[in-house]
């Protein structure tokens, strides 16, 4: 892939993508030498279909190992004779059966899957080591025991709001603020599974996992609500948790306007 | 692990196993030296609960790839102040989550999980490629499109009832005979995916494979029905087709008296 990106003419269409990849093969989201990403493999199919470097925008950056049920992504085409929604079944003839477009449509020139995205929720998955079936287990972080569900959703409280959450920003975190708005944050049980949901305009690297490490922590300590409200106020990294493991970690969708 | 097996003691109990594996990360059942396989994380669990080396001895042994959603084993135990289904939470708790023993019950000493299997049910999953879901990906077979099944039904009607299945059998099989008895074989719809089940008294090394690979390609090329009964009849393995992937099959189940 040549570095050079030329400008796409004048006649071009913006495309909005949905799709979903298991992570576990894929050193994330976005392009690096060498290594196989998310990113990478659908620009290489779009260059197969446009026979020039095509680049794509996701809504996020998914980290080595983490899955997406709904990732959001947009590229500019002047393939005008493409129907919007042939772009869905054309790149996936062409991608690793590890990544699919769900949703292939034309958008607004202004939209801009990263800039326009109002909220990005996360699922974190999570079941006790006897009841999980095999082939659930690239999906689901297996636990020894199931933590207490009460315990845990009083933790996810504290964090539901406006807070600075230098705390659970991991070492190399480039945000100019720390500062982000959880709109929801909650436990919840999914068969054996136990389940934590959490909707925001946006997230600090690793800040998902950090929360849900520092959580299933507390609750094994048995910590008192009041022990996350004191961990995010220290604005620590040291004081929080283990980063809990990518595999159980979702992007489940990207909400726009 | 010693190489040496003492005898278990005069006071001991036969417990038998139905358990369920995600193959992709194991090179087949089989203990091989230096490999990661099903028998050897089973018997290194084993071993940690009784201070010995504990064998056990499985109803097939699956390839490097291929997945079990009921797999059958047995060993012998002298712990006898261990209730019998307790077996399951103990090894699960010592077992990497893509190994699940699913249930384990005393079983008479005369019971043996290869020699006392009456019938084995294989399961092979595919899908159209545009239809499939990443997170079922590492269990199914893509295909470009998804084939005609009464055509596939043709070809399976073929190979039901006793016959010489040396035309599916690898080269290195070592059985003695290669006739074997399909009591049923055919393909079935299940949500966007086309699935073949076969279940017959034994099958040869990448029997189930074999056949899959072939019906495929037979549907792809057009063929009668009559071109399957052809190259049973042949017992030429070049007459048949390619060995589809193991991602796709599955031990379903091994059925006893």
């Amino acid at each position: 892939v040549p570095d050079y990106v030329p400008e796409p003419s004048a006649e071009y269409r913006r495309i909005r993508l949905r799709l979903a990849y298991d992570g576990t093969r894929f050193c994330g989201w976005q392009v690096q030498k060498r290594e196989r990403t998310v990113q990478q493999v659908i620009e290489l199919a779009l260059q197969k279909m446009h026979d020039r470097r095509v680049p794509i925008t996701g809504a996020g950056r998914t980290d080595s190992g983490v899955h997406a049920a709904g990732q959001a992504a947009h590229f500019d085409t002047e393939l005008l004779t493409v129907p919007p929604y042939k772009f869905a079944p054309a790149l996936n003839s062409l991608l690793p059966s590890d990544v699919r477009i769900l949703e292939a449509e034309e958008a607004d020139r202004a939209f801009d899957a990263r800039r326009s995205a109002k909220a990005r929720e996360y699922r974190y998955y999570t079941a006790s080591a006897e009841r999980l079936s095999p082939f659930r287990s690239p999906y689901v972080l297996a636990l020894r025991t199931l933590p207490d569900i009460r315990k845990l959703n009083g933790y996810a409280r504290a964090v539901t709001g406006e807070h600075d959450f230098s705390a659970f920003a991991a070492a190399g975190d480039q945000s100019a603020s720390r500062v982000r708005y959880i709109y929801s944050a909650s436990w919840y049980p999914e068969g054996p599974m136990l389940v934590f949901r959490i909707v925001g305009n946006a997230f600090l690297w690793r800040m998902v996992r950090s929360l849900v490490g520092t959580m299933l922590e507390l609750e094994t300590r048995g910590e008192p609500e009041q022990a996350m409200v004191e961990i995010l106020r220290s604005r620590e990294r040291s004081d929080a948790g283990a980063t809990a493991a990518p595999r159980g970690l979702f992007l489940h969708r990207v909400l726009y306007e």
